[in-house]
């Protein structure tokens, strides 16, 4: 890594922690540039060299942890709920903090969109067979529909008094039980 | 219904189609109180007279749209899911503008959250079977999955072109089908 490059990913370090410090005591919408850029201890011109808004300043740590997720997912070799669960639940809680910030803030669409559009990627690449199986309106809605059980399962728990990942998968596996049963007696 | 009464609810009307129609031109956090005033032909002395705030104007909306809901959800003899997405579609199509704006401005969750809290509050009081059966823990899971679900099957097909109930009923149906199998070659 060159020099200009270590100081751009100085700045951005500073500049998401500043944000998220921000977040902490005022809501998203109320926080200035000037307000991050002066905690960050940088200028306004630094913070729009390298971000365009603030939004773009929480996508940085998103990609990472997309990214992070993306690099397990591809190496899984059953694409099961047990499997998804595990993964999924155990980057929230390593990462409750920020998600936290971003559910208070009714920003979680923030990762859930491009979290989507990564999966839809990911396995068109890697996992042929699922497109061999299923039209890819059908593999869009089986995502849709399990990407809004995981997200609104997170909105319901990340308050959790001491969240685990065990405790979630129970849960969540629990639920998934039931909708089943509620399924098989549903007229098709 | 007295003078004052009818005059508050055309006042209420005007402002909410105000806002709806300057939601379809201009982004809604650019949208100030100042304009829907205008465009409503009212005073901003009555528009707060009648709203604290412009999500205030959008809850009055979903407020009726849950209400609506909620009074034929309670007529349902089988919660299963042939009937509640026959209703929730219904409802979702008929009101179609409405939830385009709403999804378009990543403002679904004003309608999701008071909506899961009225079907809960709704099943406490008329289905006392489902209590006993779940503890509410369970249940809430279980209701936290299935509204997200829904909903991002609704964030995914609000601007199908020629929307439809029975389509998104088939659509709808055939991913849960695959979820239950994925489900079940899911080590328990």
């Amino acid at each position: 890594m060159n020099k200009g490059n270590m100081k751009a990913q100085q700045s951005q370090e500073a500049i998401l922690n500043a944000l998220l410090y921000l977040m902490e005591i005022d809501e998203y919408p109320f926080i200035t540039i000037s307000q991050i850029a002066s905690h960050a201890n940088v200028s306004r011109v630094t913070f729009y060299r390298n971000f365009e808004s603030k939004e773009a300043v929480l996508k940085l740590k998103i990609q990472k942890i997309i990214h992070d997720y993306i690099s397990i997912h591809g190496r899984l070799e059953h694409l099961n709920f047990n499997n998804i669960s595990e993964l999924l639940f155990n980057i929230i809680i390593e990462n409750i903090v920020f998600f936290k910030l971003l559910v208070e803030n009714k920003l979680l669409y923030l990762f859930t969109e491009p979290f989507y559009e990564s999966i839809l990627a990911e396995n068109q690449i890697h996992r042929a067979y699922l497109w061999e199986q299923y039209d890819q309106r059908v593999f869009k809605n089986v995502l849709s529909l399990t990407f809004g059980g995981y997200e609104q399962f997170i909105i319901h728990h990340i308050f959790d008094e001491n969240p685990s990942v065990e405790q979630w998968k129970a849960d969540f596996n629990e639920a998934l039980q039931i909708i089943n049963q509620i399924n098989s007696q549903t007229p098709q």
